[in-house]
């Protein structure tokens, strides 16, 4: 996979076939690239665009009643926000059948930062809920034609990765990690054909933006990313009565052209159309209109930051919606809608009566900047600590044993 | 591999971009489409259209010098006539260098007739000479790409196409055959991926002819028939010192464009370029300008065709040089340029002054179409008799044996 969460978050570019009508500059969302006008994503308009679903109020009441499990905080507060066929799985699940979930990562650094964890931390949270199968597939061989990466390098940076996923805290006994150049096989790469025999050329520059001065590797890429939502890419898993087996994918909505590409195929190929849950792009700590980016440090927190690390860039670097002034803040408020340390709260705090508490006092200005802030560095470093201690317990072994081709012992219940 | 010999040896049809500035018809020659203006290929043309080289009398004897051998009757009769490199390789054998050597087949249909032979019987002649071990490649995953074939069904069409080489004399210790859907797995598939990441799409339509309305298979698979000319596809094989082993591809002219877009790629990813040695076309029953097709079984001499068929098939369709009637044929005597028998007996008939007087005779009257067919059908029943029988002998377990990923034990010498 490409960056699932707000990797590429740009500024607008102007491009010549993202215009309206009146000529007005429009937002361009793809696996490759995420800008908009001014930074700031227009969610509604995308989910209109692409075609899926709002993930709207009733449906998450219907999720926490089937479940029985209150709903994760990316949910209730709307950064998983839109979806496709998740009602389907849902029915399926209420009837008792089973599904499995797919997830994955484009292995491109070294290090993760906590934008990349979104989709694991949920990921893991619905297995948990569902007590399905995961598996993750890490696109080392997409980095390697996308960034030039050597094909050792990629490898090295999957396996690297791996070793953060991991630290999620997945269940071993339901999860299968691979990586596409270790993994590569007839099970998935017959799949890789069938689905390529379904999509043209026009389809794939179409969908992905392609020129023909990519490299080929790139036109043929978006099957190998749609092949995971097909049981059969994995016989040693799914076999016997699990090879039509339906497949749920949580992902940054950037990821949605493959798998509406993969739901387009999937009927032709006899399985079930995988169903999609989306989440919006993860902020860099400069603001929506900022890029987080590797080579640019202090744009994120990275889950191998020190304390010291975490409390400075969020100080130094977090753009906030406060005044300028202790004055003004206290007469004014803080612009919410702008404020990153409000945004990363809203992705990491758990307690909803803190959060809104918060907000309401920031906004009204009886909190300030510095306060907020204290708060997020508290938060964070709870976040990262914590991960650092997992990570630090993933030895080899335990990412042999997650990436072992095998069938999984405990799949269901 | 498309076809290796001819099969879409086709009539000439206009095409945009294939003409002269005097607005002439050019031929056109890629692993899809065999075609010129009255049928006939030139292939002098061919050889500095594509930039190789021509096979002549100098580089056969000092072939002869080297090896020790008689040179085959396809290189004594020019019908391998081109060549890439291939001084190079007897330079290095000459020093006592190894090479191994690949060719390979795209299973478009059950039985095989005796032009997709031409390349398997000139490749067992060189392994017998040099030594040398062999990888042949099935392509059932192009011919599933190109012809619709579902997965199963080309991987049926391999392995029966597998027994018909194998039916060939290839020597075991010395032969791996595979099957792409097979065979897929992390050693080629990386190769498959350093080679897409040197050639750009453009390049890709530029030399397969392709368009965006093709499926998206087709933009990658000539780089799956490029991965087995380099040593590392196969681990199992070619490891250690034998990690960047030349490599020597006897194939039809056909499929240059695979071989330069391979060639080109070789240096930057440090190996070898790959050596090539290369036929014409082996012509349809009805001349070079008819078309041999599995679609009508005139058109061809197959390797399951009964000792009946072959003497119906020559008798009634093998296209005459010779004069309408014995009168005129003594008086004239038959055009060889377009004789078919005579074509064929140039392929399959060993005895060179017996060839030379048949030529003789038959060009100046001496001998009337019906004898040099009735000689014809004696050398082509022969042919496919043995065929036959070396075919009924390969069991099962004989293909299993050639296609088992292991070390091949008596690789040189």
């Amino acid at each position: 996979m490409a960056s699932t969460t707000g990797e590429t978050l740009a500024a607008a570019e102007p491009i010549a076939d993202g215009r309206t009508e009146e000529g007005e500059e429009e937002q361009v969302v793809n696996p490759w690239e995420v800008s908009a006008k001014g930074g700031k994503i227009d969610y509604d308009k995308l989910v209109d665009k692409f075609g899926c679903q709002r993930l709207d109020e009733s449906l998450i009441q219907r999720f926490e009643r089937i479940t029985g499990r209150r709903a994760h905080v990316f949910l209730r507060r709307g950064l998983f926000f839109a979806h496709r066929d998740l009602s389907d799985i849902l029915d399926a699940y209420e009837r008792g059948e089973k599904f499995y979930l797919y997830t994955g990562r484009g292995p491109s650094s070294e290090s993760l930062h906590l934008g990349h964890l979104v989709p694991f931390m949920f990921t893991k949270y619905l297995q948990d809920v569902f007590k399905v199968p995961l598996v993750i597939q890490l696109t080392d061989d997409e980095k390697c034609m996308w960034k030039g990466l050597s094909v050792e390098e990629s490898e090295r940076l999957a396996r690297e990765n791996a070793k953060d996923i991991i630290a999620c805290g997945f269940d071993v006994e339901r999860t299968f990690i691979f990586a596409d150049f270790s993994y590569m096989s007839p099970p998935i790469y017959k799949n890789i054909v069938r689905i390529a025999n379904c999509v043209t050329g026009n389809k794939i520059v179409g969908i992905f933006g392609l020129t023909l001065e990519d490299y080929g590797g790139k036109f043929f890429f978006p099957y190998i990313q749609a092949a995971p939502s097909f049981p059969s890419s994995f016989p040693h898993i799914f076999s016997g009565k699990y090879s039509k087996l339906r497949c749920l994918i949580p992902c940054a909505i950037d990821q949605d052209p493959y798998f509406r590409m993969t739901r387009d195929v999937a009927p032709r190929l006899s399985y079930h159309k995988p169903a999609l849950i989306e989440s919006k792009f993860f902020p860099a700590l400069q603001g929506e209109s900022g890029k987080m980016s590797a080579s640019d440090p202090n744009s994120a927190i990275y889950v191998t930051d020190s304390l010291k690390d975490i409390k400075n860039k969020v100080n130094r670097y977090a753009f906030s919606g406060g005044q300028d002034t202790i004055e003004k803040q206290r007469k004014y408020g803080a612009n919410l809608e702008v404020d990153v340390p409000v945004k990363y709260l809203n992705f990491f705090l758990d307690d909803d009566a803190e959060l809104l508490s918060i907000k309401e006092k920031y906004g009204s200005g009886a909190m300030l900047t510095g306060e907020v802030k204290a708060r997020l560095i508290e938060v964070l470093s709870e976040i990262v600590e914590r991960h650092q201690r997992a990570r630090a317990a993933v030895t080899e072994e335990t990412v042999d044993a997650f990436m072992a081709v095998r069938p999984l012992p405990r799949m269901f219940g």
